[in-house]
């Protein structure tokens, strides 16, 4: 099954997020009233070949550890987006 | 209400991932075999005072409209996380 993953990667609570305050201010300088909090993170769409989703899970939460994420800083988390199999033709 | 959304923001297809694919190849230096693709882009979470998921999705829109995104470059998609006061269960 060839799966596509997303992994949304957050500052830790705690860590200041300084491009979502920065972007933050600049939403009430346009006027957008009742914005409450806004933070920004990183996004990640992975396609990998696995057996099952369980395997290609497990396979992402390695990556995530190893290189996609600063584990001192930022939290993950991982969604199943679809297999592309059949929407896919070939492999 | 104080509802909660998610804002993806991806380069438009055709535009080069130079971040993505700077992964990617890192990940198979790494021995990760069988990522057919990988793909960076950006995650905004933003909470919205507003009446209704149709006034606050409109709000969001706009702002990705006017700052949050670049419109030449990349395309967004706006989800519905929930409503922070306890009607819908948020994250």
């Amino acid at each position: 099954m060839m799966l596509r993953f997303r992994v949304l990667v957050r500052l830790k609570p705690g860590i200041l997020d300084v491009q979502g305050a920065a972007v933050k201010r600049a939403l009430d300088g346009l006027g957008f009233a009742g914005v409450n909090d806004l933070r920004i993170g990183k996004l990640v769409e992975v396609d990998v070949e696995a057996p099952d989703e369980t395997v290609g899970r497990a396979r992402v939460e390695e990556m995530c550890r190893k290189l996609l994420t600063n584990p001192i800083l930022e939290d993950y988390a991982i969604e199943l987006v679809g297999d592309l199999a059949g929407s896919r033709p070939g492999r």
